[in-house]
């Protein structure tokens, strides 16, 4: 970036602020003294959005990812996606049953697992449905509705390889089946083989316990997969030789193909991204220089190049991406761009180390057809007009 | 570690558990529905615990690092330290001033800050009279009355360099002394060449705003340096060719020599970690296998080595971190240890990448003295008895 487009960018604010010195008087008075546990300013406001259902326990809350900063989510904005509302678990009688087809079957503490050897990692987690109104032909208006149900996390936990060992798998044993202790009982079947190398039973957010919402005290951790086989809450891991077809991997969570077949089991989030800044709802105060700012993300790895178009699509020019890239995470870009004020069209689109390229929403409709509401991964628009105003290119 | 040992470990567990079938019925029912912005669990109880001072407003509060996972420091958590309380800040009257040897004086509003050009980074903060108890005779009891005053997040800002560089420094331009909003307009004299490669002015934490008592909506931050030159509520920065000499850089923030000579603008917080578990008023429920762990960092870069102890330091050994590293930051190390019962004196030690290893109290003390209460980096020892409690040395 030139530095006289840097100057062009500030001197906006030094015409501004003829309020300083007015203010200064007033807070000479002690401000708020030293506290346990903190809150946010009241003046930030941000807040998770609730999409509507039948009941306020069964529905999803999406993350504001336009107010965000960096790649971490505050874990009170963290998406929510229950099927029964949030239980009120006492850690201290939390049971972990691990049983089936394994040599030894355990009942766990929170006190067993927590005293086991732990790894922390920064993943995203992304619900199956994310971006499930992007199939069309009304796409979301903001980014909040676009693609809120993903979010990104430090997470602490026991790998699943460790406990299995301990349980010690049977002959033919290819299958777990993670229950929830919501009210529901939540089910999901995980392939084993898949699952041994990145799962964890996480018990950490954040460098806090997990949050109500994210399946206090304890959940299954599967990196790169779809958010509801990540099993919330999580009371039992039943080994078995077969998956059980539950409601969840059957009715939902699978994906119906324009021939009338449905993809089930399809649990890896593919590679994705969007412009968080400029993007619906927002409004640009002039021409001038901006910086261009986004989100990527792949369940195959890590992020290895996001490019931006400012023409609809037709070129595209690299972002620099944050380092260091995490695998399996939100990789922040960024790109200096100077708006000359005439309508534009943005986007940007994510390449992961396995050499997937996200695709646009027409390659992704030719493929699977518009009969399933899972696992969108399309390139996203936002249309800017001349006012500066930033809308969906649908609106 | 070998399996047997695991298996040693979850034994203990299987054992438990009888009540996880009884409990089975009444969570059946739905629990809390969606919510715009989450909380932590009611049986989730950790706090900040305030040091004694004169005022509530002045004083210092630390976080329970025993209690956290990973690297990332909740918010909510955060080690605080305020010189009259947290003040009450409406970001969008909130100015930045840039004055003095500047070409161009500058009034920046929040929005023009948030519209430059910005970068995220994981890095520690740490008070410079963090583990000053540590001096002794008397130390800290637990991990976080011996070095609670320390913290890591994830910081978005913008560069000092490119603020700097639109103001553009007069010639003799070396100094910036920077002023908080704080009552007491708390200022701090920061040398400006060594700042530039680092300084942000940082408006997100976490991904959110700034938190009130980390300076919201906008601090000074300068990686590896003591906490007090990051000057919280951030409302001025006064271009000079000499320090102020203010009252937090000479009659405190100075470290006073056995020879009744003080270092003063000693910025660097040097290498440094401690063992988080078992620590200081925890208890080992027997013998068997645990993971040790703990936290290690450094002012000058990436943590390279962390060692522990198990004989109140004749040998050591390697313990395994946490990847990625990142540069000034916390670093978890974790070490896998069969305790037979008997008691037992253990401790960390880190070098950072400049080849730099956490020195003994006694090497400490030896190159310092004890009439400063700042910069205590020395290796802190805790003591296992045959009961499993465990307390620090001079317990």
């Amino acid at each position: 970036m030139r530095k006289t487009n840097r100057r062009q960018a500030l001197r906006l604010g030094a015409a501004l602020g003829s309020g300083f010195l007015v203010r200064g008087e007033e807070s000479r008075k002690l401000g708020k003294p030293l506290s346990g546990y903190g809150e946010r300013s009241p003046f930030v406001k941000s807040a998770r959005t609730t999409r509507v259902s039948r009941t306020p326990e069964a529905g999803s809350s999406a993350t504001p990812l336009a107010e965000t900063y960096g790649v971490i989510t505050p874990p009170a904005l963290h998406y929510e996606r229950h099927h029964s509302g949030v239980p009120a678990i006492d850690p201290s009688s939390h049971r972990l049953v691990i049983h089936g087809m394994v040599e030894r079957p355990l009942i766990l503490t929170m006190d067993d697992i927590r005293r086991l050897p732990s790894v922390s990692r920064i993943h995203f987690l992304e619900c199956g449905g994310n971006s499930g109104g992007e199939w069309g032909p009304k796409t979301g208006a903001d980014v909040q509705r676009a693609c809120g149900l993903a979010s990104c996390s430090e997470w602490t936990g026991v790998p699943l390889r460790l406990i299995l060992d301990e349980a010690g798998l049977k002959p033919g044993a290819s299958w777990l089946i993670a229950e929830g202790a919501d009210a529901c009982r939540m089910q999901r079947s995980v392939p084993i083989v898949d699952a041994l190398d990145r799962a964890l039973l996480a018990y950490g957010q954040n460098g806090e316990p997990l949050r109500p919402e994210q399946g206090f005290p304890l959940r299954l951790l599967t990196p790169g997969w779809e958010g509801n086989v990540q099993v919330k809450w999580l009371q039992r891991l039943l080994v078995t030789d077969q998956p059980h077809m539950t409601r969840d991997e059957t009715s939902k969570y699978s994906d119906l193909m324009a021939d009338g077949k449905a993809r089930i089991f399809s649990l890896p989030m593919e590679a994705k991204s969007m412009v968080t800044f400029p993007s619906g709802g927002q409004r640009l105060p002039g021409p001038g220089l901006y910086e261009v700012t986004g989100l990527a993300w792949s369940g195959q790895g890590r992020i290895e190049r996001v490019e931006v178009t400012f023409d609809g699509g037709t070129t595209w020019q690299d972002a620099r991406l944050d380092e260091p890239r995490f695998s399996i995470a939100f990789t922040r870009f960024r790109l200096p761009w100077r708006w000359d004020g005439k309508p534009v069209t943005i986007a940007s689109r994510s390449t992961d180390e396995s050499g997937y390229r996200q695709p646009t929403r027409e390659e992704l409709i030719a493929a699977r057809g518009v009969n399933s509401i899972y696992h969108f991964n399309g390139i996203k628009f936002w249309r800017i007009a001349a006012d500066g105003s930033v809308a969906n290119t649908d609106a």
